[in-house]
């Protein structure tokens, strides 16, 4: 019997700093209704999607605060954590995390059709540009945001089997990481899960990427790793312009050939739907990247022995 | 002064088993002069360019000694590296090598202006799909066209500064795995070269892989890899109808943000040519992929510390 899972990519327009968190969560629950209307079993919302991207200021103080989740679920996201209750289907978030001993994450979890939290992650790789040019302070919103933690394994809690598929998180930036994908692919990830704030300008402010060429880029990192790993992939976008600062759109739904199935038109709130055959996942883990038969550990010292570039000597 | 690099890309049509190596060796010539004409540099040919892709038959004994060269240069392969010498262009070829100690590889090696060898490469992913199926005896073609040899690193030898870049060499299959492309990027590579025979059916003799998919997964990995490592690279086949097995074709040059600027129309020897800005590098090296401080080897330790897929218990 064929393992079918029918799934939301849910992307969202801005959240701007004005909005009031209401008025996000009823946007977020509209989608997730809408979602269900159309028999998904799980929606996937973007980064950061309770707030705006508000990394992209230097906060700090309660103003910081302000923006983190101090546990999950909490009363101020309890309206989305209860209409998906309701309606039986699951979700993937990203929000702000403040852990209990006051450390600060760009953190995802994902529900299970009863509510229960089946996985969290927390985002390894920073942003590539901004940050090393003005994080300045520890405290700082963009430094909290980052973490030191350990990724998060696919859920260790039993999926009931059949069912539920092997499941890997990953946060913006990481996606274009393929050592994070790869440490999912060994464990054999069946549905990779991400959510991104990603600028639609050369964030190094020069002229030599614009959205068109970072949309491209977005997509170009899920459909390899997806293809590489044998793995289903929903990557989705916070789109438009947020307080000011354009975010590309283009969120996508990746089969396990690299294939996009379904792929965003708009900068707005919108569903992208598709129905995943968890089985198309075993071509690839079973013949081209059977890892056990084919990878070749020995030979890739160097992606744990060193962290930099090292020229060979001339 | 920005450093032009003029690359041509050989795409070879079949060499069929009836084919003599005069008359492969004179198709491989006019490649190499054509290139020239346009002003090339290098000349970058496929996998196994001197002969049909004999792993597809279970050859042994002196039937499969005729297909390996026992140095390189030799006698039998001297047109094409006395005409490049005095065109004054490096090339990158892949052949079939019996070493010294009477191993056999997949091997590539890229020559300098001058004619010397900069580096030797040898295959080190062997195909994904057709080998563990019927591979039999360790003398069969296929098993000896496999490698378990340490991957070159880009040439020692000193590259005139300002001029050569930094070089990586992939076979075939390689292309696919990340962490391939990987320990080449953590040596600053700038041009990756690599040639390829690749199916143009589902070689699990299965009808869920087509020439179209397949030359989609080739492109895909290569343009997604040459992103992530921002490098420029070179992606050769040699294609069409080989001795009733079909090759795709595909070639292409990609540069460092994974976009294709020069693609293969037709299966049959024709030549792509580029204009490679080598500091069209740096953008990625210095921002988004700068390793250095960016990337988190700690989290990747299942990259090395397994092979095979563990998947979470339940």
């Amino acid at each position: 019997m064929p393992r079918i899972l029918r799934l939301a990519a849910a992307q969202m327009g801005p959240n701007q700093r004005a909005d009031s968190r209401d008025a996000i969560l009823a946007r977020m629950v509209a989608l997730l209704e809408g979602a269900a209307e159309q028999g998904a079993q799980l929606v996937i919302f973007p980064e950061l999607a309770f707030t705006t991207f508000f990394p992209r200021w230097l906060l700090s103080g309660a103003e910081l605060d302000a923006y983190f989740e101090p546990a999950m679920p909490n009363p101020q996201v309890a309206p989305l954590f209860d209409r998906a209750r309701q309606l039986g289907i699951g979700f993937y978030v990203g929000y702000a995390e403040r852990a209990e001993d006051g450390r600060r994450f760009n953190s995802a979890i994902t529900t299970g059709p009863d509510g229960a939290i089946l996985a969290k992650y927390r985002k390894v790789h920073l942003p590539g540009s901004v940050e090393p040019r003005r994080a300045t302070a520890s405290s700082s919103s963009r430094s909290a945001t980052s973490s030191t933690a350990t990724p998060a394994s696919p859920p260790s809690a039993a999926p009931p089997p059949g069912t539920l598929p092997i499941l890997g998180m990953l946060i913006c930036n990481d996606r274009r990481w393929p050592e994070a994908w790869r440490c999912y692919g060994l464990q054999g990830v069946e549905l990779m899960l991400m959510g991104y704030n990603s600028a639609a300008y050369d964030p190094n402010g020069g002229s030599t990427e614009d959205a068109s060429l970072r949309a491209f880029h977005s997509t170009l990192a899920v459909q390899a790793n997806a293809y590489v790993n044998a793995t289903w992939a929903v990557s989705v976008a916070k789109a438009g312009n947020e307080d000011g600062s354009g975010l590309i759109g283009g969120s996508v739904i990746v089969d396990p050939n690299g294939l996009v199935v379904a792929e965003a038109k708009t900068l707005g709130d919108e569903l992208l739907l598709a129905e995943c055959d968890l089985d198309a996942c075993r071509q690839g883990k079973e013949k081209m990247f059977n890892f056990a038969a084919h990878r070749r550990p020995e030979h890739y010292r160097r992606i744990v022995d060193q962290t930099g570039a090292i020229p060979p000597k001339g």
